[in-house]
């Protein structure tokens, strides 16, 4: 089981392709609101019982000063993976970039690329595929689809331009 | 009475700045370590109880990921300054000022600059003396003896270099 | 009582948020446009009497090459809170930022993060609300309806994605 | 079982923190050099056979123009952890940590902080400890650690500060 | 023979400047997509043996953590000239350029401008001109055509604003 | 006489705005397209025989790396000012603000803000009223109209806002 | 007459440099201490006599959020150069660049390098030029001993490097 | 036959690796100083004459605002590449890296590392080898030894560390 949280309903237009590529891969999961700086209690007990409740991956995203994934990973021993959000008011990105990587030693937490959503949800499949070789199937079939995308714009390429190589 | 935190015992070199620069000015104060990461828990109770306990102003240091000032931030009313701190493995001190700075809509942080710890700590007096006539006047001896020193060096400088202004 | 000032007119937009949530928690304030460079003893009057003319805190709002909240901050001893504002042909925000952040040791700036002058007029409650027990009482509540919106998020939330937390 | 890579024997300075941390908590782990850029073969070779070899998390640590992590990635479905490493010459590790973490949709790398070895490794332990409930007590038992320093420099210094908190 | 390859389809916006200005010059190319992340077998094959099909030159584009001119450079003797491409979700372009500029010493790559396809183009003819005056003499007429470009655009202007110049 | 050009004819939109405040203050000026990468002995006549043709400043605005400001100054010894030009595929102006700043010691360039040109103008026209007494006065004027134009905001914004201060 | 300013004494080891040059050119010039924060009514009074005092330009160095050169340009009609000085605790030098060169419209401030104070020593000495022969002669004079020592170190390095261009 | 050139002698440190590797590898190389800012014409005259006297490939190095490789680019269709250096004053290098990066269309320049004069040497190398067999043999070779050193750390590395892959 994968849980899903954002430190905003505005964070979800980013986060839902967290849960529909975890979706594609049969991937279980669980999707909310935890605001680190609104709902400072409900996140603490939301990382207290993650691992109780059977979450194997917490992925966690904000934006601006971005405190969420850190603070889980505090609290908690199951993995954080930290989704940096591009906010308004944000300058470029660094807020929230800067907040979830530079982490201290000895808490960890897994940042993906700005807006990198969806690879947050296939480092948590692959974080579980390591003990589910079905999983691990079906993420090799994804990767193939991502050769098979580039393989055919290929070909489509080939109609305009020379191509001596393929 | 002023409540001064820091991230790790580390921070101490550059937060006791704040704790002198409240002793010169005769300005109450306590100081000791609370950890988002590392203490989360006793990091939330100090925020909640501060206000109960007479604290009118929280100054927070913290390098890296720095979610201290912004977590203490969010479970209390009292202000908080927060205070960047260059650490190492920093990105030039930006980790930490980005994570301080760039707070979200609802929660305050009122941040100095990096290492400005003497500043966050005249920040507090300057605070408390809107309601405390004499904290003011010892305020405005400070400022003079800064533009003392500034005259005195005009003089020093006249002594190799001319000078037709003053 | 806060003051509110602010480099140009154009800020207004940006700056007027400060005024708005200090109407909503009941604080007293003015508002005007002093400009730094455009009217420099304007600016040095207004610092150097808004003490006297019962002034708790100052909010200064301002653009690219910001000097508008340090020069203040120079020649008075009331608090002052500076907003960066990211104006046109601003590299990103960063000069109107580092322009207020990095104050040097003996004249502090409260900053809050780029366009957060609604943090700012918050801020200035924190720092009113240490003297006053009702103002306390009404940024208590306002963090509460901040909470209070994040739950009613959660709830719709729960409409479309599986959620075994709440 | 964890791999350990490095992209040059002078990165073994910041990565032995992987294996000692990993060595700390009783977790198996391999460690070698596979450079992306002087045996491109080695790594694809790495990579493909590194889940058939039981190696269920791999650390990956490159400075400069970092393409170890996310090209590793590319040849396998076992997670990645990217670490960013201060090289000479690098500028301040941007570079590094921006080859890392920007990885495209589709290719997943978690990044840790700027020399975040040891992060790294725990990191690893945390994904381990999910199907693994003896490691994941060490864990615990490891974070219990930090807060115990964190209380013990509290004690510290209230030899030299006043404290009304604890 | 210039090899002009891109990381994905929707690069091609950029990249068919490199090819238009080396149609213009008459220089032979071949385009096609070759992905380091998503078909890295491929990108593998198509380095080493580019030499061997005649290729003189590489001209390899692509964003965020682009590690596609690198690792071709890795593989091969042949020059590469790496474009790094402003893609969605980069942070200002940042990621790409340091991906391709920061190479370590040993796999040298040639990088140009952000989105700078067509002075790559321009790179390879020069190239190849050393080794071929026809196309030398080409070159000197295209850069005469961009200074008869100025030359007119002065005319234009002398019709609106005083010059004593020219 | 001042001298303005720029790199190309699409610099005009922005360097228009130094001949405008310069024709406002009724200072002299010429105005072309020079460029130092289309016409170099074009550009190092120009400023070789500028100071003869009785020019006073120069004016030079270009984007990108941006060379044209710095290479007409290491040809005469006339002043200066560089005016930094957001172009397309810029990243955000940082290039050309540090390649027109960062001059080597012995070849001063005086550098404005990014799109600067107004101000460019204005400085061109403080440099020619230290030796023109009713220069110096048409600034004066110019100085006092941009403070009316503050004073005026201020009654503006008097009817919407409390404003204790005026 | 060129009047050189600084923030603070500390400053001087940077922004003598520029009055070594006044003084080998043989430019009239005065030297002191004028600090924006510290003593703001010295400074406007500073700007405010600097014309009729027959200061033709002012050189103005300050260290991070560096508001003198800007504040002393909006009292006065005289020239003014701005020098960043690279202080402790500043960001690599960002915040004093962006603090100086970011103006606004209608206040220029000339900006030179990060520590360039040898470089604004010579841009107001060629200011200054325009309106007197000899020190334009002395200026050229300067430049050709430049250049002198650039040939005297290539004919160093051809004896140990082959140079078939001299 | 590469050119190489350097602003300054001081700039040798880092170049002189760049002949060093060509030596290496048997390429001839001359080596002068021309500074784009000290000696201007004779920049240009470099530049016009490069490719009449045999040289195939220019190598240029500058630091700061560095107009070297750009400059010398617009007067020869010659394939300039561009170092970057890190010098003293520089913004940690980004001065010097976006000067000669991002440049306009039409001219072109091949930008390498931060203070990347080795590789620039190579890519040299490169161009040569694509009309020179015996010397693309002497570029593999070198490859191969890079190769074999990461060959010798794994195999030192084994003795301290588990390795199952090798």
């Amino acid at each position: 089981m994968v849980g899903i949280i954002m430190g905003s309903e505005s964070d979800l237009k980013i986060m839902s392709q967290a849960s529909q590529i975890l979706q594609e891969l049969e991937v279980e999961f669980e999707l909310t609101v935890v605001s680190a700086h609104r709902t400072p209690d409900r996140m603490l007990e939301y990382a207290q019982t993650a691992g109780k409740r059977g979450i194997k991956v917490i992925i966690a995203g904000a934006g601006g000063a971005a405190h969420l994934p850190g603070m889980v990973a505090s609290s908690t021993t199951v993995p954080v993976i930290g989704v940096p959000i591009l906010s308004s008011n944000s300058i470029d990105g660094w807020d929230s970039i800067l907040s979830i990587l530079q982490m201290p030693s000895g808490i960890p937490v897994a940042t993906v690329a700005l807006n990198g959503a969806l690879n947050a949800g296939l480092l948590a499949a692959r974080i579980l595929s390591s003990f589910d070789t079905q999983l691990r199937q079906r993420l090799v079939s994804y990767q193939s689809r991502l050769e098979a995308k580039v393989l055919k714009s290929v070909e489509v390429l080939k109609e305009s331009y020379p191509n001596g190589f393929d």
